[in-house]
């Protein structure tokens, strides 16, 4: 695959971060593509990429397909990437078949999706979908200070077209479970009915830098076990709650991060998820207590930032229906499934009817270079994306 | 301060961490200071730098004072350093008083006491005493991969005289108490009669990354989890056996360290004291044991390292009482204490006859770059330094 030689891992999978020069390679490859599909290409300032194929109506509201390009810093070769391909796909082969639609298509590449250089995640479609500000949006900072809006015209990505402007018939995003619910279960497709909630609570602990031979233990105020109580905590709440919660701390920073100073600064992410925003609440209530108590046990002090947040989301019947409906057509097995991860069609879905197809992923691994998905199985999901996708945009 | 200026730190201390460029330019200033004093440098291939001041027979062993220049990341301005230039000013004031010794008196700057740079710490004066081997030193890699010979070699540093040639009549080494006894009990001079003993365990968490969203919580394999326990296991552990005994975790490193990506590894250094060997033996042992408990509920891996290792030390008795006396006959008030610090003095005691003199510091607090101690506190120990020192060297 072309798109997976931009911003090789060191494993296998990708390490092509939203807005490196890995990001703009990437970028400029899928244009490419695109122009010879024929496709118009618009860009946002937001740097999203629209690649719209002309209805027979061009006054009718486009349907949309696609996801990002953009991977974690150890990320596999689908996640995303296959949506977006399995787009610029559904185009190709209506092109071969001579097949005109009435609704234009647009295939959608998502600007900064991952969220792991700048918090939060689903950005782009976040400014689109009109809950988060452009501003705050190009303010966001990366670990070494560099901005989004920045690094954004650095890669020479910042589009001019308003984001948000666009209006949609409908919004589908083909894109791999991520969980290993469907392989266990040996199902081909998933019909992604809801999404589950996130929070993302950055936490700065500050204790006092000190020797960690000559200070007695009475006297030490030390951040860095603070962070450990925390992590603790918070995979505690998480089982307290599962199957209908996870939670995790998976980014964490020591300051001085020396063997032998006791840590006096931590900053860290809590990431806690559910299907039930109530489950949410209660998971982030208890966290905020057990923090503050932790805290004081060890007589330090804490910061708790939000920097990313979504609600549960219930994707719109009529198009999950569409999806459902063009499994069972195919002859696909399929199950009702929830996403356990976010998505960019989480925040569409507040904007545009929005649904989802999942496909499974081998051992539910993602996040991860050695991701991997069998072709049987992106052929499927891709198939039943097409068909979906037809029908919305009638022949 | 003109020391304290090379290598500023963020917040009114030092970063002047070993074999950096801010290293060097110390090295630099103290050798100015040691010429314009008349004294004759000799450099090791260490690094280590020898300053003798010579004795009306030559081939006298020659008594050494001294200690470190180097600073952790986030040091203060004394540790170390006051040992150093401590032992320049034994020498001016000999040169002032026109004071001739019958032995030669040499004052040492030891390469990387701090160890945070390249571990394990007092490298050089492990090297010295025949414990540490030099090929092993050479090879020892800061975060960046340099390796400890490299970057002697780059700062201009790497003399070539052989290491442990020299032979000492006894050495003395002045240094902050970096611990709050002699504070809280308002006591001028510690006479350090031990050393406590030391563990530094780096320890790799293996498990897998996953996505912090979409794996469920019973298909974690979570190095970071692990690492937090492991944290919690050390504390624990110190606090059962304090105040005979420390722990804790200050380094801590997170792969891939991404908000929403299970950490897949973790590396992270325990440093454990005690100053009864038995019970260093017994933590070690608690904590391998806690380490593969852990480590088995969570289904990850690990292997353990160990990079910094001293025992328990007995400082020579006559050295020790040549600090008391010194103490007692200037009129200030002292006590026995043992260090909860590695110093290099801990290693030369193997080799020749050892002892420290420790001076209060505010609130005990070190390896911060608040660390402060008063001018009548720094005044006392030189004071007693001197004493014992001359004493020795006969005058
Ligand atoms: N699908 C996906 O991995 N999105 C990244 C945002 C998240 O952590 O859920
Ligand atoms: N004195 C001192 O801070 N030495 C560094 C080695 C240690 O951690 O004890």
């Amino acid at each position: 695959m072309e798109m997976a030689k931009i911003g090789p891992g060191i494993a296998g999978g990708n390490n092509r971060q939203t807005l490196t020069d890995e990001d703009g390679e990437g970028r400029h490859l899928f244009k490419k593509w695109c122009d010879a599909a024929g496709l118009e290409m618009g860009v946002d300032e937001m740097g999203t990429m629209f690649a719209r194929r002309e209805g027979t109506d061009p006054d009718a509201l486009p349907v949309y397909v696609g996801s990002h390009l953009d991977t974690q810093p150890t990320g596999g070769k689908f996640d995303g990437v296959l949506g977006v391909l399995g787009g610029l796909e559904v185009m190709r082969t209506l092109n071969d078949l001579g097949i005109k639609t009435r609704h234009p298509i647009v295939v959608a590449n998502w600007t900064n999706e991952e969220g792991t250089r700048f918090a939060p995640a689903m950005l782009a479609s976040g400014v689109f979908a009109g809950v988060l500000d452009q501003d705050y949006a190009y303010a966001r900072t990366d670990a070494h200070g560099a901005r989004f809006g920045d690094e954004l015209e650095r890669i020479g990505w910042k589009g001019t077209e308003k984001v948000g402007a666009r209006k949609m018939k409908a919004f589908f995003e083909l894109h791999i479970e991520q969980g290993p619910i469907l392989e266990d279960e040996d199902i081909d497709i998933g019909v992604v009915t809801h999404g589950q909630g996130l929070k993302w609570l950055q936490v700065t602990l500050t204790g006092r830098e000190a020797h960690t031979g000559s200070t007695p233990m009475y006297k030490r105020r030390n951040a860095g076990l603070g962070m450990a109580r925390v992590t603790e905590l918070v995979h505690e709440i998480a089982m307290d709650y599962q199957p209908d919660a996870v939670g995790a701390v998976g980014h964490m920073e020591v300051y001085p991060n020396s063997r032998n100073i006791i840590a006096g600064r931590t900053v860290f992410t809590i990431d806690i998820r559910s299907p039930e925003k109530e489950v949410l609440d209660a998971m982030d209530g208890r966290i905020r207590e057990g923090i503050a108590t932790i805290c004081e046990a060890l007589d330090i002090s804490y910061e708790i930032e939000q920097v990313g947040h979504f609600d549960p989301v219930a994707f719109d019947e009529s198009c999950v229906k569409a999806v459902r409906d063009a499994a069972e057509r195919l002859g696909y097995s399929h199950r009702d499934i929830v996403s356990g991860a976010g998505h960019d069609a989480c925040w569409i879905n507040r904007v545009a009817p929005t649904a989802m197809v999942f496909c499974p992923c081998v051992d539910g691994l993602s996040h991860n270079e050695d991701e991997e998905i069998y072709p049987e199985w992106a052929a499927a999901g891709c198939d039943v994306l097409f068909h979906a996708v037809v029908e919305t945009a009638e022949i």
